[in-house]
């Protein structure tokens, strides 16, 4: 059973970030508590709590107003002492197993769904996006936490400040609030309480101080946005490695929808340009591929992924993709064979897409995932795309026509292939299906 | 909550249509009984107990064994007697709502689904399938049995042959078997215990007694199974009309997917006629959209569906319709512009099918059903073909020229508005989705 409540420690007066508490504190366009409370709500977990001092109360409350979260506030009127006496102050309002995280964590998708299964600490041997010298690490022994603390040497992973808790622990910080007048820290805590230790490594996380750990937690979220079935090689190998970019440089700026349609206007704008210029328009084409994977990578980091975003997307692609097609046949060809080419290029150039979608429709499931042999067909639309770019480099009639002639045959073998290995597959995915 | 059990009579020793029981005659390549289980089983029924007589009981034995059905064979030592008897021997067998059905009608998808949602006698105001003349008729008074019987003056609604029942039925035939020495039939059980009454009006079923009764539910099924969503204006008003016809001449001999490769051969021999004869071409690829329709319909009737089938089935129609406009703008067009035109009118015709199936794939959801709006959208495939036959008719270049400008203009402006619809009705089916 997964947990269905969460405490969130955000009394801190951290000041690195301007006035501001971190828990608001926005990045990739989300409060970084809308992105942990949201990520929660989508694993289980249906109420909140977080203890916040008096000065951010206020803000807190129209945060979680304006946001519609299942969540009180706890006021911790000492925040100047130890964050073990702000988990303290949730004892009483919990009866079963809890989320416990810090409010100035940000976490991807991932990682939530993965901590979210865990007991105790979650820990991660292999962090990819912190600074390690400033992190909490921990020793384990037997499977529970041995020493807990920043300058530990000998260390096994790093405390990611994501718990999974149930009310024993307050027999801990009780404990505590006698010996130290309440202030202790939570890593005290955790430490005395021998927690069980539970490992999610290499997932996307990191915390956030200073402004620069800002920059570095957007970084995260671009890149752990990047959805991995259905890319092509030149989409992993080169195209996602500038969408990226161009999307850690807009995701605090632009929507996913803006990004759509200036992706399929800049796409049309090459399609024309076939009439002026082969070079120009196989170029302006190569980057509208480029961008395509921008407003998809905005709405991950951004939280604002819509099924409908991606139905019009994937309509509009098809549209750049036909029109490229014929406006380049019209500007650079002349025989009517040569047309009968062009339009069983476009035909199957529409139909590779056609033939996975379709099986979504009929199956209502990923097509990539079902048959995994689809993923290493070639002709996808960032291979289309790039070679089209480069036969039109050096643009000659030949070239044209020896585009499309590939064209036709790769797409429409694709799509031969795609049915082939579906029908190759219909045990597997049928089972249990009328 | 729907039974889980179902009792079936298929005890009595009819003569009418040769020496097998009734419910192993198959129809539309079926045995009755093997549909009447499928789809109970498709509404949750799963356990079965056929009641039979001492002859047949091992060709019941070996049917339910080949079929892998959850089935106990009762046998009735006496089935010369009334079939209230067999009812009555499936006592101490049944603890918990059933349904009775008898082992010689033949029901529609549709029928069984309205049906087990009903209680006691289901009962049809409106019968489409059957001799009235012949059927048992009730009288019905206060929801309840009045009167039932072949004879009566006055009455109601016609005995289906479909019962939802419990326990207490077995009171009644106890009282009935002390009267009348064990014969008695259904009706006397029936109108002894004043069962209530469910009507469940028009939808197809009907029973066989005669090969003639045979042929009717053949028909029957084949003309429930037409699809409704999803059909264009052609398709209702022509189409449909002759497929049912040929699907009911085929439908014992043909299976979905030999006529999936005819259809598909005959559509592919269209395109290529149209480098020999425009009107020739023309009238066999209507001819192709014709038959189109009788794969689904056989598949439907002989309960054959598959969502494989259908994904085939779309990927070859769109292969049809692509390799016949290609070669129909190959054969007939000569300028570039013209072809520019036949580019487009081959990237619409795809994209309507597309811009639905997608929506398919993203919400796992018909689009037709989500948006009601988008049934009365014109350029449906039935459409477009039907168009194009009428074009290629009396041909000239203008006829060509004319029709590649009606369906480049027709089917994108549908693509466009299939989106605008869909964006339109967002809220109503995003609902709870993320």
């Amino acid at each position: 059973m997964t947990p269905k409540t969460a405490v969130i420690l955000a009394a801190g007066l951290g000041t690195r970030m301007g006035g501001r508490p971190k828990g608001l504190v926005r990045v990739a366009g989300r409060e970084i508590l809308y992105r942990t409370m949201h990520l929660l709500q989508r694993n289980g977990v249906e109420r909140f709590l977080i203890v916040t001092n008096e000065r951010y109360a206020p803000l807190y409350r129209e945060f979680v107003e304006r946001n519609g979260f299942n969540a009180e506030l706890v006021i911790n009127p000492e925040p100047e002492k130890g964050n073990g006496h702000s988990l303290h102050l949730a004892k009483g309002h919990l009866s079963e197993r809890f989320v416990l995280v810090m409010s100035d964590h940000v976490y991807s998708e991932a990682f939530v769904a993965e901590a979210i299964k865990g007991n105790g600490l979650i820990a991660d041997r292999r962090p990819g996006w912190i600074d390690v010298d400033e992190a909490t690490k921990v020793k384990v022994k037997d499977g529970r936490v041995e020493r807990i603390g920043k300058g530990l040497k000998e260390w096994d992973a790093v405390d990611t400040g994501f718990l999974v808790l149930d009310e024993g622990i307050f027999k801990v910080t009780e404990e505590l609030e006698n010996e130290r007048n309440g202030d202790y820290s939570l890593s005290e805590v955790v430490e005395r309480a021998g927690l069980p230790v539970t490992f999610v490594d290499g997932f996307g996380w990191t915390d956030v101080d200073t402004p620069e750990e800002l920059k570095r937690a957007r970084k995260m979220l671009i890149f752990t946005a990047v959805k991995g079935t259905g890319d092509g090689f030149i989409s992993r190998h080169l195209n996602r490695k500038i969408s990226t970019r161009i999307s850690y440089l807009l995701v605090e700026k632009v929507t996913p929808n803006q990004m759509t349609v200036v992706t399929f206007a800049l796409g049309v704008l090459s399609a024309f340009l076939t009439l002026v210029s082969l070079p120009l328009a196989g170029i302006l084409y190569q980057l509208s591929s480029i961008l395509d994977g921008v407003d998809g990578e905005l709405a991950r980091a951004q939280l604002r992924t819509s099924r409908l975003g991606g139905y019009v997307d994937s309509i509009l692609d098809r549209y750049v993709d036909g029109s490229f097609l014929a406006l380049l046949a019209y500007s650079a060809l002349k025989e009517p064979l040569w047309y009968l080419v062009a339009l069983l290029a476009l035909l199957g150039s529409v139909m590779v897409s056609y033939s996975t979608e379709r099986f979504k429709g009929a199956f209502c499931r990923d097509a990539y995932r079902e048959v995994p042999a689809l993923r290493k067909l070639p002709g996808k639309r960032d291979e289309r795309v790039f070679l089209t770019m480069l036969f039109l480099l050096v643009p000659s009639g030949l070239a044209v026509r020896a585009l499309f002639a590939l064209l036709a045959v790769l797409t429409n073998l694709r799509v031969g292939a795609t049915v082939y290995f579906i029908l190759l597959n219909a045990s597997s995915f049928r089972a249990g299906m009328q």
